[in-house]
C-alpha cells in the first residue's frame, strides 16, 4: 500500500490563510504556538503518522482484538509498541493544560494533528481520543483530589480512558438508562449495570483503565435528569498511586462489526461480584451535562476523524489512478496512459480533494474559533465565536461524517475491482468510514440538535449573523473578479436563507414537518459552509498570486477547486432546500400502513 | 434476522399496471405468461427465496470459500443442497427456449424472480445467472453441434458456467487482453494465459464447468477487434457427454473481498500444463461482439441486484424501526414508541421505500420493452423499444446499482450502532452491495456508454422520443388532478433537456467535457425516470382509487410515494443538470500536478 503523505502544504495554508493561526497564536495562553513551532509539530506528528501509525493499520484490521477465556482482550499486534512511543512522545496531552502534564496547545494546532492520526489509523486512535475526552470531562467536573488522583494519568496516557454511556435500552436516548449507583458509608459507591459499544473497554495496553460512567442514584428523578457520573477503575489505586485489587467490572464479550476491527468494542459488566466500586464525580443527577461538554469534544473529533479517512482514502485513489493504465483516451484514441486521463477518473479526483479541502478549512476555522471562544479578552469577540462553534458542531461532525463517506466511497469506485478487494486497504477505509455517521450521535441527532437547540430555540439569530459573513466572502469574490465563485456562492446562500426561512416559519405549528427535513438541512448548511471556505481559500491564493508569492500552480489549483465546488457540489444546495421545504408534508400525509 | 418477505403485491401492480403484462403475454411465443401462471410463478419464487435461499445467506458470508492444497475451491455449508433443489426445480431455465430444456417465460416473468434471488442471496445467485449469461452467448454465437453438446447442460445447471474476460492489465479495457489460443490439427485450441476476477471459476458444485474464454488467435490484430472465444470445459467431455480427462485449467487464488463472500472470485491459470483445450465459438476476432450481447443481459442483471438488495435491506431497516423503542417524540415529548414515528426514520423509510418502486417500476418496465423488442409482430413497435432498452441499459444497470448502494446505506442509518456490528446482518447487504457499481461495467463506463454510444452518436434522437413519453406523463398527471407531482415531474424533465440540449451542442468540440459530466448525467436521467415511473404509479393508483377497486391505503400510499420522490429526490435532477454543463470547464482547466 502507498505510504500516507501528511499533507502539510494544504495544512499549512489554511492555518495561515483561512482559520488565523496568527490571531490564535496572539491569544492569552496560545502563545507559544508560534509559527515555527506549530510547523515542527505538524512534521514531526507527520512523521509519527506516516511512520508508526499507518504501517500497523492493516494488521490490525486483519487480526482485530480477540477476548480470552480469562476475560482478557488481546489488541492486534504492534499496538503495544505504538502506544507506549505514542505515549512517551507525549503527544496524548497536547491540547490538554500544562498544569496536569499537557502541553496546552491551542485547538487549532491539536486539530491537523489529530487529522493525520485519524488518516493513518482510527483504530488506534480511539484510544488516545478517549483519554482526551475523559480529560475534559474530568477537568470541567472532578473534584481537585479526583484531579490529583486520576488526571495525571490520563493526560499521560499512562492509563486508559473510557465513556460508559450506551445500555442496550439506551443508545441514542440515554433517559432510559438503567446502570445504578449505591452509597457506600465510605463516600464511595457500587455500581451495577452492563454498559455496551464500550470503545477499548478492556485491554492490556496500559496497566489501568479509568471508566467514566453514567448511573443512577437510588433517589434518582426519572430521564436525563437522574444521570450521574462516576469514576471506575479497573484496578482501584491506592493512596500511594499503586495498584490494588481488580475492580468489579467484566468484559463479557466483544463486537463483531464491519470496520474498526482493531479498536476492541466492549460489552462491560459492572456489579456481577458485589458491586464495582466508584465515586462520583460532580454533582448528583448531572452527570449528563458533564458528559454533553466531553461529548462536544468528542463530536468534533469524530468529524475530523471523516476528514483524516477521506484525505488518506484520497490520497491512495491518486496513487493509484497515477498508476494503473487502462482504456484509450476517449478523445485522440491514444492508449497506455494512466487512468486518471479519463475525465470520469479525473472528475471523482477533484470532487474528492474538493471536499477534502472544504472539510479541512471547515474544522480548522472552527477550531479557531473555539480557541477565540475560550481564550478571547473581548468578551463580544469571545462570545460570537462560542455561538459559531456551538451552531456549526453538528455541522462538523455531521456533515464531515457523511462527506468523509462520500470520499471513501468514491475512492472504491477509482480503485474499481480492486477497490473491492481487501488486499489493496482502500476496502478498510469504506468499512472503518461508516461507523463515524454512527457514533457520538448519528447524523439525525446531529439534524436534530441544529435545527431544535441551535436554530430554532433562539430565533435563528446565530444562523443569520453567520449568513452574513457568508455574504461577505461572496460579495468579496465577486470584487475580487471571482465572480464565476461569488455567484455560485450567492445561489447557495440563497437556498440556505430560504429554506431557514422556512423552517423558523414552521418550526412552532409544524416541528414534525421541520424535523423530517432536520437532515437534508444539516447537508444543506455543510454544502454553503464548504463552499464559504472554498471561496475563502480561493480569495487568499489569489491574493497570494497577485503580489507574486507562493507556488503558483498550487495557488491557482485552489481557485480551480473553488470553482469545481460551486459548479459541481454547490447546486445541491438548491435540491436540499427545496427537500427540506417538502419533506415534511409528503412524510406525515404517508400512512405508515403502507410502508 | 427477520425473514425474506417477497414482495409480491408491488410487485404484481407494476407487472399489471405499468409494465403491461398483458400485452407481453399477448406478443406470438409469450402466451404462456399468463397472469394466474406468472402469479403462480412469482409465488412459488417467493417461497424458494425466503424459505431455500435467505436462510443460508449469512452463513455464506461467515463461512465464506475455502481454496484447498489440491485445487478445490470449498463453497459455504448449504450451496450444495440450495443449488441442487434449485437446479431439479428448473428456476434456472425460467426465461431460456424450451428446445435446451428452459421454459421459455418473458424476461418480464423472470425479473420479478431473479429480483427475488438477489434479495435472498446475491452471493449463491450470481452462479445461476452465469449460466443464464452463457446460455444467451452460446445461442447467438455457438454452432449448431455446440448447442446441442453444451447447451442443455448449461440451461438446466447441470453444469456450471463461467465468463473469462478480465485479465491483471485487461479490465475495463479489454482490448488489453493477452490470453491466446493456438489452433490445433484437430480444430481444436490450446489456450494459455491468466484470468481474474472469475466468479465461481471453481467449485465442487456441479461435476463440469464450462468456461467461455476471450483470447487471442495467432494471426487476430491488436485490440478489441481480435479477440475470440472460446468453450474451454473443466473436464473434457466425450461423445456420449461422460466426462473425461481433467482439462489444464487451474485455480491458483480466490479472492478475500469486502463481500458476496459465498461467491468464489477466482484467479485461473489456462494452459500451464501445455494448453487448455477449448473450441472456437463464431467466427474468429468477433468474439467481444458476442461477449457484449451477452454482457448487455448480464448489465440488465446486476440492476436487479441493486434493486433486490435495496429492498431486502429496506425490509429488514423497516423491520428494525418498528420493533426499536427509543427516545421521545419530538412534538409530545412521548417516550416508549418506535423509532419509525421519529420523523427522520421514517424519512428515510420512506427515501427507501420510494427508491426502490422507482427502480423496480423502471426495471420491470425495460423488461417489458425487452421482450416487446424481441417478440413484436409491428417492426417499428419492436425498434422503438429496442432503442429504449438500448438507451436505458446503462442507466437499468448504472443508476439502480447506485441506488442500490444508498439504500443499503441508509438502512444501516436506521440500525444505528447495531448496523455496525454484524450480526444483524445488514452490514452485509452494506458490504455486498459494494461491488454492483463495478463488475459488469463501472458507473463511469456505463455513462460513458449512455453519452456516447446511445445519445451523441445518433444525436439524441431516442432520448428526444423518450423525453416525449416523460412530458405526456407530466401532462397526465396534471389533467388527472396530481399536479404537484406533475409540476416536480416537469421541472426535472426540463433540467433533463437542458443538460441534453447541452451535451448535444458541445459533444463534438469538447467532447472531454461533456464525457467529465458523464456519470452526472447518468444521474440525472436516472433521476427523473424514476420520478415517471412513481408518476405512472400514482397515475394507476389514482384511476382504480377513482373506480373504488383495490386496497385503498396501499394505493393512495403510491400516490404519496410519488409525491415524496419528487418533493425530495426530484430537486436533484436540477442539480445534477448544472454539473453536468459546470464540471467539464473547471475540470480541464484544473492542473494536474495542484493534485
Amino acid at each position: 500500500m502507498q505510504d500516507y503523505i501528511p499533507p502539510l502544504r494544504d495544512m499549512q495554508f489554511i492555518l495561515a490563510e483561512l482559520a488565523g493561526l496568527d490571531q490564535v497564536a496572539a491569544l492569552p495562553g496560545c502563545e507559544e504556538a508560534s509559527p515555527d513551532l506549530v510547523a515542527a509539530i505538524l512534521e514531526e506528528a507527520g512523521k509519527f503518522a506516516a511512520g508508526v501509525l499507518a504501517p500497523i493499520n492493516r494488521d490490525g484490521d486483519l487480526q482485530g482484538c480477540r477476548l480470552q477465556d480469562d476475560g482478557r482482550v488481546l489488541t492486534p499486534d504492534g499496538w503495544q509498541q505504538a502506544y507506549d512511543q505514542f505515549r512517551e512522545a507525549g503527544w496524548l496531552g497536547l491540547s490538554l493544560p500544562v498544569e496536569f502534564g499537557g502541553q496546552g496547545m491551542p485547538k487549532l494546532v491539536s486539530t491537523p494533528v489529530m487529522e493525520m492520526w485519524c488518516a493513518a489509523n482510527m483504530a488506534f486512535t480511539m484510544l488516545p481520543i478517549l483519554n482526551q475526552g475523559q480529560a475534559e470531562a474530568l477537568l470541567i467536573a472532578a473534584s481537585e483530589e479526583q484531579k490529583q488522583t486520576w488526571l495525571h494519568k490520563v493526560v499521560s496516557g499512562e492509563w486508559g480512558s473510557t465513556m460508559n454511556l450506551t445500555e442496550p435500552q439506551a443508545g441514542s436516548d440515554l433517559a432510559a438508562t438503567r446502570s445504578r449507583a449505591e452509597p457506600q458509608a465510605d463516600g464511595s459507591y457500587k455500581l451495577f449495570g452492563q454498559k455496551i459499544f464500550i470503545s477499548y473497554g478492556e485491554h492490556e495496553l496500559t496497566p489501568n483503565i479509568v471508566h467514566l460512567v453514567l448511573a443512577r442514584l437510588p433517589d434518582a428523578p426519572a430521564g436525563v435528569k437522574g444521570l450521574s457520573l462516576f469514576i471506575v477503575p479497573k484496578y482501584l489505586v491506592g493512596a500511594d498511586d499503586s495498584l490494588g485489587a481488580k475492580n468489579d467490572v467484566r468484559c463479557i464479550s466483544i463486537e463483531h462489526k464491519m470496520g474498526i476491527h482493531g479498536s476492541p468494542t466492549c460489552t462491560l459488566s459492572f456489579g456481577d461480584g458485589g458491586g464495582a466500586t466508584g465515586w462520583l464525580v460532580g454533582a448528583p443527577n448531572r452527570g449528563l451535562e458533564t458528559m454533553f461538554v466531553m461529548m462536544n469534544e468528542a463530536r468534533f473529533g469524530v468529524g475530523v476523524q471523516g476528514l483524516g479517512l477521506a484525505d488518506r482514502a484520497y490520497q491512495m485513489a491518486l496513487a493509484y489512478a497515477r498508476d494503473r493504465v487502462q482504456g484509450r483516451d476517449a478523445v485522440t484514441g491514444e492508449s497506455g496512459k494512466p487512468i486518471i486521463h479519463h475525465p470520469d477518473v479525473k472528475r471523482m479526483l477533484l470532487s474528492m480533494r474538493a471536499r477534502v479541502m472544504a472539510m479541512r478549512a471547515l474544522l480548522y476555522s472552527a477550531a479557531g474559533w473555539f480557541d477565540i471562544a475560550h481564550h478571547h479578552p473581548d468578551h463580544a469577540m469571545a462570545d460570537k465565536y462560542r455561538r459559531y462553534v456551538d451552531l456549526l458542531m453538528p455541522v462538523a461532525k455531521g456533515w464531515c461524517t457523511e462527506i468523509g463517506n462520500d470520499v471513501c466511497d468514491d475512492a472504491i469506485q477509482v480503485f474499481g475491482g480492486m477497490g473491492f478487494v481487501e488486499e489493496t486497504g482502500i476496502a478498510q477505509y469504506y468499512r472503518d468510514a461508516r461507523i463515524i455517521t454512527i457514533y457520538e450521535g448519528t447524523t439525525g441527532i446531529q439534524a436534530n440538535d441544529l435545527v431544535g437547540r441551535k436554530i430554532l430555540r433562539e430565533g435563528g439569530a446565530t444562523l443569520r449573523e453567520l449568513i452574513l459573513d457568508l455574504r461577505d466572502t461572496a460579495a468579496a469574490l465577486n470584487t475580487a473578479g471571482l465572480a464565476e465563485i461569488g455567484d455560485g456562492l450567492a445561489d447557495s446562500i440563497d437556498a440556505l436563507e430560504s429554506a431557514a426561512d422556512w423552517m423558523l416559519a414552521n418550526g412552532r405549528e409544524q416541528l414534525a414537518d421541520v424535523l423530517a427535513g432536520a437532515v437534508p438541512f444539516l447537508h444543506l448548511l455543510g454544502t454553503v459552509c464548504g463552499g464559504w471556505q472554498l471561496g475563502r481559500a480561493a480569495l487568499a491564493a489569489r491574493a497570494r498570486l497577485e503580489v507574486g508569492e507562493g507556488d503558483g500552480p498550487y495557488l491557482a489549483g485552489l481557485v480551480e477547486l473553488a470553482r469545481f465546488y460551486l459548479a459541481t457540489i454547490g447546486p445541491q444546495a438548491a435540491a436540499h432546500a427545496a427537500t427540506v421545504c417538502e419533506a415534511g408534508g409528503a412524510l406525515t400525509r404517508f400512512d405508515e400502513a403502507a410502508f
